[in-house]
Order: C-alpha cells, then sequence, then structure tokens
C-alpha cells in the first residue's frame, strides 16, 4: 500500500477549476501504477486475464459473456482517460474517475449507468482509510476503478470462479449490485468497530477511569461516522431513482436484488445514525461524570477544612502569650483542650452528616 | 430460552457481502430449534397441528380456511429456506428471514405481501431484548417467523379459539394485522415502562438523593429508546403506501383495521419521541442539580474559611514572641481578645448575611 | 370531577392487542357515569333535553333540524356501544372513544367525519388536565363525546340559544367547526399560562433569587409542552386535508370558517413551538446564572484566603521560639510587624485590584 | 403613540372561542382614535383625503384610478366591521383584522387577496414593538389595516405624489407590493439591529470585562429573533403560491416586482436563522469564557495555598514548646528556618511551573 | 483593493424600501471605479478589449462569437442600469447588480438566465472576504459583474485564450458554467482553509496549551461557515431546476457540463455541513478539556490542603502554652512529634492512594 498521507483531508489539487486545464489530474493521495485485470464469464466460462497497460479492454470482449475490467491504481492517468473515452464517457465524467473526494451519486445514462463511491477500511494503525470507487455498468460490461491496488473485489472474484449462487447465469448488472454490496459490506464492519468502540468507552466512563485520551477518541468516532455518513446519504435518493425509473440496463429479475441493495444502504444510513447518537449520549455521561468526580473532590477538601480549620483556631488561642489567661494554668488545662477539640470534631462531623454534605 | 448473549448488538456474521456465499446465514443469536405450527380456521373450523420440520406446510393446506404456518426457531435453516422457496420468496427475501438485524419494511408483491419488523420485551434481568420477526401475507395464508420459542403469539392462537370478534370469519388480511398489532402492542408496553423509569428517576433527581449509577440509567433509557426508534421509524411510510396503494390481497372490508393500526404505529412513533424529549429534560435538570449542589458546597466552604481564617490570624497575632507587646501584659487582654474574635465573628456573619454568600 | 389519578400518563389498559378481547375497554382514568344531552335547533325551534341513557338518541332525531347529541362520562360501555353501532361506526372507530391515549386525527368517511382530539386545561392544583374528545360529523347531526362531566361545551348551548351569530341558520358542519374552535381556545388558554410561567421564571433568573424548586417548574412547564404539541400536531396535515379535499359533509359557504380553525391551529403549533426555545433559553440563562453565581463565591474565597493566608504565616514566623531571633527583642519589633502586615494587606489588594480578581 | 403596555406579549382577549359571541373584538393593545385616509392617483391624478370615519371610503372611489384606503387605529370596532362587509369579506376576515397575534398568511381569494402580517419596530425604550398589518388588494383598490396611528406607510404615499419609479401609471397589485416591501423593510432593520448587537456583545465576551445583564441581553435578542421568525415563516409558503398560481390580480407585468418581493423574504428568513446561530454561538463562547475565568481564579487558589500553607506548617514546628529542640538553641536557627523556607517556595514555584499549574 | 470596510455585515443602505427612490443604488462597500472588458471568441478568432465606459458593449458585439462582457467595480451606476436596460433586465433585477446582499438564486427567463451568488476569499489580513456576482446568460452572450477590480476571472480569460478544453467551440451556456465554476472553486478553497484551521485548534486543544484567542477563533470558523452556508444553500434547488427544466439558452451537449457543477454544488453544501459538525465537536473537546483541568487543579489543592492542615493543627496543639503538658517536657516529645506527624503524612497519603482522590 503506498499512500502518501494517512489523512483523510486530501489536499485537493486541481479543484480551482477544472475546466481550465487541458489534462486529466488525479487528486487523491495514492501513488499506486495502474493494473487492469479482466474478469470474463458466462454459464459454461470463466477468465481472469492481466490485460497491459496500454490496451483498449474492449478489443477483448468477449460476446455472450459478462466482460468486467477491474483497474487499480489510477497513477497511469491516459490510459485511463483513454478508456473512458472509448466506454463513450463525457469529459466531466472521466475526470471524476481521478477526483478522491467526489460527492457519491449514481449517474442514469441511457446506455450506461455510472456509481461513484467511497469504499472504507481500518488500517494496520486503526486509522479509518477512505477510497474512491468508480463504477461503470453497460450492456454486457462492467468497469470498475478504485485507488489504490489493495484486493478490494478479489473474494467477488472467487464467487464468481465457484460459481456462486450461479452468478455466472445472471447479467452484467447483477455483477454491478455484487460489487455494490462489497462495498456496502466494508460500511457495516467498519460500523461494527465504531459501535464496539463505543461501548468500550462507555464502560471506561461508567467504570471512572478515564485515560487521558478519552476527548481524542470521542472526537476520533465522531469524526469517522461524519466521513461515513457524507459518504452514504447522498445515495439515498440516486437508489430510490434507480430501483422506480426505467432503466434499460436493469432487468426485471434482478430488480429484486437492486431492492435488497436499497435495503442494506438504509440499514446503514439508520446505523450511522444511532451510532452518532449513542456518541453524543455517551459525551453528555462523559460531562455529568466530570461533574460528578468535581463535587466528590469538593466535598472531601470542604470535610477535611470544616473538621480542622476550627481545631486549629482553638489550639492558636492557647498559643497566644498573654498574661492572664488563667485556664492555662488549670491542672486539667489541657485535658479540657483536648475534650473541647474532640467535641468540636464530634459537633462537626454530626453537623456534617446530618446535613448531607457529603 | 437460550440465547447466546444478552447484547442487542449482534455479530452481523455473513454480512460482508451474502451474494457471494451459497448458503443462507443465519445472523441472530438464538440457538433454538425449529418448531413448526399449523393453525387453520374458518368460521366452523379450528385446528393447531405440530408439523414435523421435515414437512412443507402448503401440503397441509385446506381450501376455504385460513392457514396459519407459525415458525420459532431459525436453526433449521434447510427447511425454512423450503418453505421459503415453496412460497416462490425470491433468494434475498428468503435471506431475509435470517437477518436478524434487518431494516424494517413492508414488500408489497402481487401475490404476496412481506413485514419485517423487530419486537420487543424485557427479559427478567430488566433488559431489553429484541426479537426478529417476518411475515408473509398470502391469499388464504400467513407464514410468521420468530427467533426465539418464547410464545409471543399464543394469545393470537387463542383469540382465535374463542372466535373472539368474530375472526374466524374473517379472511387472511385480519389475520396479518391481528399478528402485527401484538408486535405493536409489545413496544407500547416496553414505552410504558421507559416512561415509568424516567418518572421514578425525575423523582429522584428532585429529591436530592442520585444514586451512582444514576447516568448509566439515564444511558440504558436513551438506547432502549434509540433501539425501538430505528425499527419502527421505516415502517411509516410503508404502512401509508400500503394502505393507500391498491393491494390484492387486502379486502376493503379490513382497510379500516389496517387504517387503525397506522394509527397504533404513529401514536408509538409520538411516544418514542416523547420519551426522548423527557429523557433530555431530565439530564438537563441532573446537570443543573449537580451545579447546584457544587454551590452548596463551595457556599459552605466559603462560609467556614471566611469566618475562621481571619481569627486563626488574629490568634497567630497574640502567639507572636515580641518582647514589647504592651497588650500581652493588660489584665483584661485576653478577654479583649476574646471580645475582638466576637466582633469579627458577628461582623463576617452580618456581612455574609448582607451580601447572601450563603 | 372523579379523577383516579391526576397524572396525565396513564395506565394503557387494554392496549397489549384490542383485536384480541371481544369487548369494548374504557382506557381512561375518568370514573364519571355517562349522561347524555340531545340539543335540536333550526332558525326557528332550540330544544335542549337530557336522554335516559337506555336510548338510542337517534330515534329523537328531528328533520330540518341540527341534531347535536353530547356525551359526558364513557363509563357506559353498553350505551355507547350501541350508538356507535347505530352511527354505522367501524368497531375500531368504537374502541378510539374509549381509548383515553389516541393520535389526534381527522377521519373523514364518505357519509361522516370522524375527530379525534385533546382538550387541555389546569385543575385546582395548578396540574395540567388533558381530556380526550371524540367528534362524529353527520348529514344532519353532531355527536361529541368526553370523559369528564365537566361543562366543557356549555358556552356553546347557549350561543345556540341566544342564536349567535345566526348560528342556528347554519348547518351541522359549522356546528362542528363551533365546537372544534372550543376546544382550540383551550389550548390558547393553556399556553398563555405557559407563557406567563416563563416570563415569571425568567425575572427570578434574572432577580437571582430562585427558588429551590426551579428546575422542578421548568421540566414541568417542558412537559406540558410536550404533552400540548404531541395532541394537536398530528391534526396539521388532516386539516389540510379536509379543506382542500371534496367532502359532501361540508358546505362551501363554511369552508372560510373551516379555514380560520386552520389559522387557529396553526398559531397554537406556532405558539408551542415558541414557548419551547423560550424555556430552553430560560434554562441557558439559568446555567449561565449558575456558573456566575459559583465564579463570584470562588472570587470571595480566593480574595479571603489571598488576604489572610500570607498575614497567617508571617505571625507563624514570630511565633516560632528560636533563642536568637534579634527583632523580636527590638524596642518597636511589634510595630514593625503590624506594618509589615499592613503593607502586605495593601500590596496584596492592590494585586488583586491591579488584575481583577474580583 | 398610546398603547396600554409595551410586552409583546397579549392577553389574547376573546380568544376563547369568537364564533361564540355576536360582535367583533379587537385583540390588541393600542388605544387608538380610528383614522381613514384615502389615496387616490392615476398617471394624472394624485389626491390625499382624509375620511369622516362614519363614511363608506367605496362611495368615493374614482374608476381608473387605484384607490388607497389607509385605516390607523382599529378602536372603532363598528366602522371598520362596515367597511369589511362593503368590501365582501366573511366574518371570519373581518375578524382577522381586529386579532391582534393572528398567524401571518395570504388568502387569495378570486376577487381579492388578503394578507395578514405584521410589523416591527424598535421604540424609544429600546424594545421591540410588533404591529398587526391587515391588507386587501382588489381590482382597483388596496385597504391597509394598521393598529397604532405612527406613519408607517407616509414614505410610500410621497414617493406617489412624486411618481417616483412611475407607480402612478401601474396598476393596484404594484402598490400592494410597494407597501408589502415597506413591511418587510422594518424587518431587515431590525434584523441589522440584532445582529449589532451580537457583534458589540461578542467584544464585550471577548474583551472579558462582562456587565451583570449580559444574559438579559442574550436572552432579549433570542426573544426578539423568534418573534420575528414566528411572524415571517408562514408566508414562504403562501409567497410561492401567490407567485406560482394563476391569479387574477396580479399582472403578468408586475410578477417580477412579486418575484423580487419573495427574494426580500427570503433574505430575511435566511438573516434571521444566521441571526439565532450567531447568539447561539455567542452563548457558547460566553460559557466558555466564565468556565476560562473559573480555571483562573482557582488556579491562583491553588498556588496561594500551595505556597503558604507549607510554610505555616514549618514555622508551627519551631513554635512549638518542647523542652529538647534543639535547633532552637542553635545559633543559625532562625536564619537557617528562613533558608528552609526559602527551598519549600523554590522548590512548590519550580514545581508548580514544571507541571503548568499556572 | 478600496474596501471600506472589512466588515462583511454590510449597512444595507437603502434597503428600507428601494421601490420609493428613483435611482438604483449599490449597496456595498467597495469603491472601485467601474472597469469594463469585453472578451469575443470563436473557434478561430480570440480577441480582450478595454471598452471607454460610456459605450454600450452591445455595439461591438460580433455574430457567430462568444461576446463575454466582464464589469468590475460597480461605482458607475449611470453606466449599468445602462447596459442593464440594453439588455432587457426589469428594474428589480437591474437593483439587484447593486445589491451586495442578496440572496443567491438562478432566474431562467426565456431569453436569459441570471446567476446572484457570493464569491469569497481571505484578504492579507487572515479575514474571509465576500463579493457579490452577478452573471447574465444569452444567446451569443454573457455579462458578469464584480464589485471589486481583483482579478477574479483572469485565469478564464487566459483558458480561453489557449483554447484549453477546446472552450472556443463550445457556446455561451459553457462561458457560463465556466465562471460559476470558477466561484465554486473559491468556496472549495475556503472551507480547506477552515478545515485545517479545526485541525490546528484540535491539537491545540488535545496538546492542553490554549491560546487566550482560542475561543475567538472557534467563533470566526463558526461565522465564515455560516457565511458560506448562506450564500450556497438557497442555489441548491434552483440548480437543480436548472438541470430538469427546459431552457432554450442550454444545450443539450452541455448539459453535463451543468450536471458537474451541480456535483460540485453539492459537494459544497455537504462539506460546509461537516465543517460545521467538526467546530462544534471540537467545542465539546474543549469544553471537557476545561472540566478536566479544573479537576485537576481543584485535585491537587484537596491533595495539598487534606496533607498539610492536620499538620498545621497538630504543632499547633504543642504550640499551646498550657502549664501541665506533660509530652512537652518528654526527652523524646519533639522526635515523637515528628514521628507522629510522619504517621500522619503516611497514612493520609495512602488514603488519598486508596481512595483515588488523585
Ligand atoms: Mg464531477
Ligand atoms: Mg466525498
Ligand atoms: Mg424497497
Ligand atoms: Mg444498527
Ligand atoms: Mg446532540
Ligand atoms: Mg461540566
Ligand atoms: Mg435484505
Ligand atoms: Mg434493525
Ligand atoms: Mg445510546
Ligand atoms: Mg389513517
Ligand atoms: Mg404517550
Ligand atoms: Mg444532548
Ligand atoms: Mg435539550
Ligand atoms: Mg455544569
Ligand atoms: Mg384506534
Ligand atoms: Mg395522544
Ligand atoms: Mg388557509
Ligand atoms: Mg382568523
Ligand atoms: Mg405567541
Ligand atoms: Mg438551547
Ligand atoms: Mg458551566
Ligand atoms: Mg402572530
Ligand atoms: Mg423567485
Ligand atoms: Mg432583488
Ligand atoms: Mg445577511
Ligand atoms: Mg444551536
Ligand atoms: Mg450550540
Ligand atoms: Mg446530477
Ligand atoms: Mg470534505
Ligand atoms: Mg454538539
Ligand atoms: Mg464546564
Amino acid at each position: 500500500m503506498h499512500k502518501q498521507s494517512s489523512n483523510l483531508r486530501k489536499k485537493r489539487k486541481g479543484t480551482k477549476n477544472d475546466l481550465l486545464i487541458d489534462e486529466y489530474v488525479y487528486t487523491g493521495d495514492w501513488k499506486e501504477e495502474t493494473h487492469v485485470k479482466l474478469i470474463q464469464y458466462n454459464e459454461s466460462t470463466f477468465s481472469v486475464h492481466d490485460l497491459k497497460v496500454q490496451d483498449d479492454p474492449k478489443n477483448y470482449f468477449h460476446k455472450n459473456e459478462v466482460n468486467w475490467v477491474h483497474i487499480s491504481g489510477l497513477s497511469d492517468t491516459a490510459l485511463i482517460v483513454k478508456m473512458g473515452e472509448s466506454l463513450g464517457l463525457h469529459a466531466p465524467d472521466i475526470q471524476d474517475i481521478f477526483t478522491s473526494q467526489h460527492i457519491a451519486k449514481i449517474e442514469p445514462y441511457d446506455d450506461k449507468t455510472i456509481l461513484v463511491i467511497n469504499t472504507f477500511y481500518f488500517n494496520e494503525a486503526k486509522e479509518l482509510q477512505q477510497e474512491h470507487i468508480y463504477m461503470v455498468l453497460g450492456e454486457d460490461y462492467v468497469f470498475s476503478f478504485q485507488e489504490s491496488v489493495l484486493p478490494l473485489f478479489d473474494n467477488v472474484v472467487q464467487a464468481i470462479g465457484k460459481n456462486v449462487a450461479k452468478v455466472r447465469s445472471r447479467s452484467a448488472d447483477y455483477l454491478f449490485f455484487l460489487l455494490a454490496n462489497n462495498v456496502l459490506g466494508n460500511y457495516i464492519d467498519v460500523l461494527a468497530t465504531l459501535e464496539d468502540n463505543i461501548e468500550i468507552m462507555e464502560e471506561v466512563v461508567v467504570g471512572g477511569d478515564i485515560p487521558n485520551d478519552f476527548g481524542k477518541r470521542i472526537q476520533a468516532n465522531r469524526r469517522d461516522n461524519l466521513q461515513l455518513k457524507k459518504s452514504i446519504l447522498p445515495l439515498k435518493d440516486d437508489f430510490k431513482n434507480l430501483l422506480h425509473n426505467e432503466n434499460r440496463l436493469i432487468r426485471d429479475e434482478n430488480k429484486v436484488y437492486l431492492n435488497d441493495l436499497e435495503d442494506r444502504l438504509l440499514f446503514i444510513i439508520q446505523s450511522i445514525e444511532i451510532c452518532r447518537e449513542s456518541v453524543d449520549a455517551l459525551l453528555d455521561l462523559y460531562f455529568s461524570n466530570n461533574d460528578l468526580r468535581m463535587n466528590e473532590i469538593m466535598k472531601r477538601l470542604t470535610v477535611v477544612a470544616t473538621i480542622f480549620i476550627p481545631l486549629t483556631f482553638v489550639v492558636g488561642v492557647w498559643g497566644m502569650n498573654f498574661k492572664f489567661m488563667p485556664e492555662l494554668e488549670w491542672k486539667y488545662g489541657y485535658i479540657m483542650a483536648w475534650a473541647l477539640m474532640a467535641a468540636i470534631v464530634v459537633f462537626v462531623w454530626w453537623y456534617i452528616k446530618k446535613n448531607r454534605w457529603n
């Protein structure tokens, strides 16, 4: 994995006005070489090829098969532009392939449908990583682009190889749903981790042994939640439109899978919301615990001070050097002093208890 | 009741991408054996049978009767899949039976209507339990699936036996509403408990004797409220659509019961909202009480310190060992000292009272 | 007034599943006997009768008159069910008469229109009371049900007697609006009280002399506000639909009164919102005042401590018993000590003033 | 200006149920006599008359001129009712003229359009004043009602006199927009004052010299903001409808002015929102400053106490009267004591600095 | 750059009622002379001219070229009004050119489309500057107005000169999109700065070394965020309408660029939202850190006081002057006293540790 910066906030290079430059610019932080893989299958065939990067994958397409071109690593701008143009993509759509921080969307054209989405996972340092995914669905093909060369879709390739759930008898739109479903699965994994963290932090707050980086961890949880939310919320309406409008590329027998995908999307959006409300509630709990602990500390100080300050005054009285202080001469003066002090302690203690200061 | 974990947050097994595995996976925590019960009735007949788990219930259906198949315990995946396929359910719909954490929804097909919903109840440990319910309404049948083998619908069976409200003269859609109504009744029970808890906590806050686990109890109340909300809110639009769109399975004479069901749903959603706002208000009250108590504590400390610190200084003065301190020699010096200290106490007390420090 | 519990939160008896019992159940707390009053009028006639409770009011209806049946006290379930059935109400609609905690709604059938609403008033103990009102509008009749026997609609009867605003020349729908308007008038009265209370509390906070039950009073205000809101908000859309959809029972010449009723409803919803935001703002003011008072207290303590602690140290120094402490022998040692202490006080005071500690 | 109470919250007299009384009731606090002014103009004519209050203005209308009747002071109920009836207003619409606290709205009838709106201004005591404005637009006339006799629309009369922007060549709808525009202009003035106040308060908070009535001033700002918001928000949809629906009274060539009016309305709504968020942010800043100041105070106390408490203990040690305390006899004992105390001060100071307590 | 006041809140001159004055008023703070530039191009030609300010640019238009008139500086009201009238703009639309604080909007007329928008940038003092931009798209021309003479669109002129992305083969609508895209690019730059600032402040809060102006910086960030939000949010619906409604001026082949522009707008709106939530979260973190630090301070004070107050009491006891205090005479009395005090310190320390006071 070659990523320049683990920071989610990318330097949005070239965003000033991308219509004013004559070339396409990749705006993400990944420095991966471009790899192109062609997966082709139907009920009876299945093949996986690494393509040379200078080739147009369309030249290798088979009729009566689903042709899936998977591109990982976006550094070879020229090649990807050539592919985009060969697919008949408009210039702004080609630029979107390279725009790491793009709003998520589904763009349904007559002869193709585009999906722009982010996928998420935690890296080894347990930091949330975001990766921009771009997919094109055509009559008999799917193109999928990812920023890194991580094996994000290898499980899909394997499942096709094993013809799981008769995937090889199904059309390209089903593959498109399969890939989208895989991305959504990553959201669910990330959310499970965020929820686990909230539960751990809740136990920590209730237990009272709060680590110093607690505030930072709450902050990180909220930030990750925001990242997920912004990346998936814009898709809600787009999915609904895709499901309810006519779309030549989506076969009737596969609509039930699109419907299922939409349920998953709604479940994720709901879980993000729940997760957010949980962390807000946790923060309230944390603040209230801070207040309680402060009260405890001050009660202790008050009790200590209320008991000893009068005593110190009393011993100060008999430490005065007046000539005529008859009690100093008394035989049992000292014992009387101790008795008085004991009486003060008892009285103050009783008073504190009665009034529930502690 | 055999439930692995009382924790609401399930390990979402198999959620990574359920289109990539060739078998259906139950994702919940209940480890119950599968039981199948067949209830059949019309105006003149009523029978309840336990079916052998390898049978397809459809083989036992009677014409001119309502056939209700109730499946409790989802561990026998193979059997349930067979039933689903016999009903003509699509693969993703069958998977939904086993998906413990699914978004709530109504799916109106031409020849059947599916309801996915969660039911709730408190277990013996007073923890909120959630159970996934899946129901299918057909022309003359209802299938209902639940995760546990708890008798969630036994009261419905009994009412059919007694032909309460002429239920046996009514069609399958009425039974469907009856079962849904039963689930919604559980929400109302849970909400009543949550509201009772809020009222108890309110009295506790106002009384001032706040237990140590108070923050935790507020947290639990909020969490339970969130669980209810997320499980019922998605149904709002679906119910509206079911009521206002044409649906071959719902008879005109029964629409009034569906309308009543929708009122109940709206009442529950509203009560969840109210309950949430009440607990938020409670938290504000709690914070404000913390502040007040802190102020009380500090006022006490300040009063004690303001009275005794000057006195201690005064006795310190006459405890000094200067050779020439004429007042030490005075006959009434000591009494004068006490008089001065009394005067200080009176003055400080008057000053405190005048300025309302306490 | 015979009400079991002054508590707004009713025990929702029979809510578990009201389709599973064969009888109707009143779920409220009022234990009033049922009274039935029949008011009949047209341009030239006006009569008010107490009906025997076993009679069906419809038998006494006059043609060419508006027939208004007012039922107060819901304990005689059998009678009210008989009336409901005679009106042709569906079973769930009859149950709604007895359901004290029902969502507010307008149900427009072809031949009748039902209004479910709550009315509010403060009882002698200044606690907010809620009462469930159920109204049915037909071609030439209005039925109105209330839980208590309080004279909630007597002013309407009197106005009809006096033919105020030519009410007796108007049709039943106008009477329906009149009654609804009366209920909405109660909301405005309650809101005026809530707003007065907020203003009083605001003066109290600004004045600084905050009573101990202040938090409780804010809490009560919010709770009452929530009660009003939940009871009226669901009617917003229903009123809009009633005004804009065709309804055989509402004459064109009376639509202007329905429109006015809707304005009143919108005004109430807006006032509830305003009232809520005011009490939230009050709470912020209260918190900020608590903080300020705390700061005041601590500043006093700090000033007292900062002045006297060094002095006490100084007198302690010269209270030491070292043999060789030359200053103790000096003639003006004692005066010098006082001078030093005075200097310390002046310096500390100047320092405090300069740095604005107090 | 004769206003009974400067308080915005009016005693809503007669709101209990205004359909139950036979007369119209003015519910506001202004006690002004009614004045009626008739302004008539076309391209070549312009006249302003004070009408006797018993006259029906319609008798004085000129054909081919715009007839603007401006009524200030609503105490002469009988006259205004007569006018309303002569205009063909429905009873509830006439009551609206007298209802000081009415929801803002546009009511588009076939032959007339009614606008109910509040205007705002600060009185000499810098308190926000609200005045209810009621306007009727007809084919060739505009009626405008205001509660006070303040010259709210004199600038419009003057502009007509000067034929500014060819106003005299334009139809009655343009005059209607002109008057509404004038009212909206008052909102913008009030908002500018509220924004100025927020900026002043912000500087005060940042400067740190917070006056005692600060909380009260924030409260007043929020309350005023709420008043504006509730008075203008209901008009948003009504303006949109007026602009997009067919309306016989609004000429096509004047639609561009209505559009401009709507822009102004949207700008005001947006500014209210911004203003509200600014005051919320200010409150957060204020709370955070309170916290910071508290921390400052306590840090000082802690530093003073941490330095002097050990010293006081040390001098107490050598103030003890034990017979055998060898160091008391040492020649340099006293100096050594001072050296020790100096060492303690240095150490404590170094420790405080190292750990950044202050 | 000649700007009277760097303050974003303008004195809204002339807003009282701009229909009541006969001349157009510029309401902004820029005092720039008016410059007019004419850029004309097609596939084969490209020219840039400075126009004399008294000329009507339309006289210089070329057929078969795109004619772009860019006006910077709005002080020459007469000239700009003449241009507006020559374009056939309505009076309120001309006034909008001069209204510095106008709601953002798109106004689609039949023969032209108007865009009102604000652009933003940071000045040398790092304060956010807002500038009002007004654009008119016609058949073969674009007019663009800006308040300052800053070179906001020079990069567009250069790109046209270089024929970047074949801009010179495209129609006027494409130029319109290019200019709008440039403005949106400025939003993205400003947002990147705001996000950077939040990240820096976050590190500062976590690090603990919070500068005194921290609250002020948070406040500034929020205020800037509000400025951006209010300036762009109203455009959301307008863009949607422009994209989906028929518009004679926007060619089908350029719709894909409009769609891309809308994506950018949505991305900006989303980023503003995220940025706002981040700064809110930061504030919570900041408050929680204040609380923690307060607790730290008080814990230290409590520990110091709890250890030394009893010791000071003890030495006070043996500083009393009672005649009969046998322990004073003991040989090892003094050592015993030290032993006792050491024991007290050890006990208190153990007690503090055991109960985790610190
Ligand atoms: Mg794009
Ligand atoms: Mg994005
Ligand atoms: Mg669906
Ligand atoms: Mg979840
Ligand atoms: Mg929150
Ligand atoms: Mg706190
Ligand atoms: Mg599913
Ligand atoms: Mg769920
Ligand atoms: Mg929670
Ligand atoms: Mg309904
Ligand atoms: Mg409730
Ligand atoms: Mg909260
Ligand atoms: Mg709250
Ligand atoms: Mg607090
Ligand atoms: Mg009901
Ligand atoms: Mg209710
Ligand atoms: Mg209306
Ligand atoms: Mg009205
Ligand atoms: Mg009000
Ligand atoms: Mg608030
Ligand atoms: Mg505070
Ligand atoms: Mg109003
Ligand atoms: Mg418009
Ligand atoms: Mg304008
Ligand atoms: Mg503004
Ligand atoms: Mg806020
Ligand atoms: Mg806030
Ligand atoms: Mg789009
Ligand atoms: Mg962003
Ligand atoms: Mg927040
Ligand atoms: Mg705090």
